[in-house]
């Protein structure tokens, strides 16, 4: 199954204690197609500025997604910039210029319109719900957010997540959403809004996965270089749900090994700017990195 | 094999946003022993003073805990005074009154010294050194530190490590004697100090083993009570020694099993003030706990 994925396209500058970038391509949907793009084929709805070089749409070209849905609007395209120091886990935002993202409303091509598969990167969950009510009859929606629409728009949140089978969040946001310092209880709290799935990212401590009958945890890969972690968690998603759409099983065992493939995405994104490692990576790099979790986590069991 | 510890006894008085204990059970040897007690038997060096109650000296024995080597000096029991805020990563020491641990100058009953595997919980390294001087042919040799001997007996503790096979100290310590803020890095630097094992304890987000050739990392078990963190390292490493001691074997293996095992008892030690857990847990819900963290950790592999 192809993916429909909803998010931002953008120009990032970044510096950590490694080195910097400037304006190099990022967004949720970009880095998030990327990766799921080595699973499966990614439609992508965004908006770029008239500045948007065709370079950087060849290459997502390239990699299988259909940017029928990538519209251009007057103006510049949306930038970040953002500082990491040596606790590389919290980006410190300098400057953020929505640019063309500020007036962007989600419309979806017609041949997009019967996505099995949709993931509704990190925006505003109006647009988020307005995604939903384009698409005809999703198999699966999973999601993600920020602790700014959980402050500030907390109801149209808990609307979108009454739709959504999967809530891809980091540990700060899943504690503030359910408002509740144990995680545990916060991820109960959470699956009773709606969701089937809460996946909690913990950036260099790994995920933890809480169904409805199961709680399942990996470590993040221990990296010896890591450069920029800006797009880890968007990766992260890419990774999951396109293993998710590519074989269009849902269940706990795949949901499971969807985690390891996201992990491992995620893993290669930050030991380079911008999406350099995901330009370079193979998949044979990836099943490699893939069988080094199941060397990392493994143990025996009781005789 | 049985284990010989040296460390702390003392009285804690904890605060968390749960509850409190005043006066209760505590210290670095307690801990461990107790939580090694489940897998073998241990020989307990430590001090107290006249105030130690005849009622944990019981209990102590009642565990296969010989406390042969423990001294009774005049004066009064070694006390902690800490709080944990909703963050129980770390607490906040308010009070120490090392009364007798002051004087501590560890001396093995004579049929104590050929002990083959030695637990060196958090004091002075030249207490440690001293010590190892006096075990005749140790087999395994674990240790503990903390950032005050890191940052004021740096010389003495590196010469401890020399000699020492397994390190147990959390991520801060690992990034505060390496230096280095990158783990990995970190973690290689400490085993070209003399440790063939490094152990790496994160709280709330597991354990990281490094070896030689090897690297191992389980997630801590997720829990809906925390009541206290007290004294969760000591008994992680209870567990962890507790069963490389029991089993006579030191292989990648039986460290990794080691780790599950030592993050089991550590889950259960947080469910309750001081020691209360241990002393009512029993074996069938350790091994319980420990198919829950297979459970927990368990994918599937690539075809």
């Amino acid at each position: 199954m192809d993916i429909l994925v909803v998010g931002s396209v953008a120009f990032d500058t970044v510096e950590t204690p490694f080195g910097h970038g400037h304006e190099v391509l990022g967004g949720s949907a970009t880095y998030f197609s990327t990766s799921a793009s080595f699973f499966t084929g990614v439609r992508l709805v965004a908006v770029v500025g008239e500045d948007f070089p065709d370079e950087h749409r060849s290459f997502l070209s390239s990699r299988n997604i259909d940017l029928t849905g990538l519209q251009v609007a007057p103006g510049r395209t949306f930038r970040w910039k953002g500082r990491y120091g040596y606790d590389l886990n919290e980006a410190q935002t300098l400057e953020t210029h929505l640019n063309v993202f500020e007036g962007f409303q989600p419309k979806l091509p017609e041949d997009f319109r019967d996505a099995e598969v949709v993931f509704l990167a990190n925006i505003d969950p109006e647009l988020q719900m307005e995604v939903m009510r384009q698409v005809k009859r999703p198999r699966l929606i999973a999601c993600d957010t920020m602790n700014f629409w959980i402050g500030g728009k907390r109801d149209a949140l808990v609307r979108t997540l009454d739709q959504v089978d999967i809530l891809i969040i980091n540990e700060g946001e899943t504690r503030q959403l359910a408002n509740e310092p144990n995680l545990v209880k916060a991820a109960k709290a959470i699956l009773a809004l709606g969701p089937k799935t809460l996946v909690v990212k913990r950036g260099e401590y790994g995920v933890l996965v809480f169904g409805e009958h199961s709680v399942f945890s990996i470590p993040a890969y221990p990296l010896e270089e890591v450069f920029d972690p800006t797009g880890a968690g968007d990766t992260f998603a890419g990774g999951f749900v396109g293993y998710l759409a590519a074989t269009g099983s849902f269940t706990d065992a795949a949901i499971r090994k969807a985690t390891v493939f996201g992990s491992v995405m995620a893993s290669f994104t930050v030991e380079d700017f911008s999406l350099n490692r995901l330009r370079s990576v193979s998949w044979q790099e990836i099943e490699d990195r893939f069988r080094r979790f199941q060397a990392l986590t493994a143990f025996e069991g009781l005789d």
